[in-house]
C-alpha cells in the first residue's frame, strides 16, 4: 500500500530541520524540496559548521535535488523552507526554476521576497515562482528567536 | 626570492578560466580569489556539466576559498570575476565579506551591481566590497559573445 499523498508534511520537515540546525549552533533554518509528493531534499543551514559563505539550507536543498535529478532545472518541484530567503537563495530559486515556493517567518533584516530587493519582482529576473509566505510563521519565528536569545 | 607582486595578473587568469568553461560548452565566466597577492581559488562556470544550479564561478571561488582558509569569512580577500555577478554571487560576495570586487563585462541583463536589483546599494545589505567595473571587458564581453554566436 503506498503512503497517502497528505502523510507527507514538507513543513514540518522543514522545521525539523532547522532544529538540527539549532543544536549544532548555526542559525536554525531548515528547507526541503517535493517533487510529486515525494521529499527529495532535506537540508538545514551549515555554513559555520562547513566554514561555506553560501551553505543556506536553501542552496544546500537546490544542490541536493539537482545532483539527485541529474539536473540544473527543478521546473516541477516545490520548495518549503522555515525564512524568508536572502537573495543569494532567491535567485538561486529563480535559476532552477522551482515552482512553488513556501516560506515561514518573515525575515525584514535579511528577506528578499516581500523585503529588500525583492528579487522576483524585478524586471530582470526571468523566473518567479508562486509564492506563500507565512507557513507556520511562528514555530518557525519562535526557534529563531529561542536561537538569538541563547547566543546574547 | 619571492616573485614580486605585480607578476601575478588575477583577470587573466580569471580569463583562463572562462575560456576553459567555453570548452566545456559552460557560459564562459571565471573568477579568482586574491589573498596577499596570491591566487588561492580559481573557478569557472559549470552549472551545465555538474547539473548544479549554483555552480556560478564566483560560488565554486567562494566555496574553495573558504575551504582552503576554513572560514567563511574571507574579509581580506580580492575577487575578479569576468562578468558582473547576479543577485545571487553578489549576496554570496556580501556574506563572504569579500574587500574588493573587480569584474569584467558589464551585465544588462543579469547583473545585480550596476544593473537590477543593484545589492550592494540596499539598505539591508551589509556588507559591500569595494567595487571597480569594465577591467578587461572587451576580452570577456567577447567571449561571451562568440560563445552565444556559436550557440545559434
Amino acid at each position: 500500500m503506498s503512503i497517502p499523498s497528505f502523510c507527507i508534511d514538507p513543513m514540518g520537515k522543514a522545521l525539523e530541520q532547522a532544529r538540527k540546525a539549532f543544536v549544532k549552533e548555526e542559525v536554525p533554518v531548515g528547507a526541503v524540496i517535493v517533487q510529486d509528493n515525494r521529499i527529495i531534499a532535506a537540508t538545514h543551514n551549515l555554513v559555520e559548521t562547513t566554514h561555506d559563505p553560501t551553505a543556506h539550507a536553501e542552496i544546500l536543498a537546490l544542490r541536493q535535488a539537482s545532483q539527485i535529478l541529474q539536473t540544473a532545472y527543478l521546473t516541477n518541484c516545490a520548495m518549503y523552507v522555515t525564512l524568508e530567503p536572502c537573495a543569494m537563495c532567491a535567485q538561486a530559486i529563480a535559476f532552477a526554476r522551482i515552482q512553488s515556493l513556501f516560506f515561514g517567518a518573515y525575515d525584514p533584516k535579511g528577506g528578499a521576497i516581500d523585503h529588500g530587493p525583492r528579487l522576483f519582482t524585478q524586471p530582470t529576473c526571468h523566473h518567479s515562482p508562486e509564492i506563500i509566505g507565512g507557513l507556520r510563521a511562528h514555530e518557525c519565528q519562535n526557534l529563531l528567536r529561542d536561537f538569538f536569545k541563547k547566543l546574547r
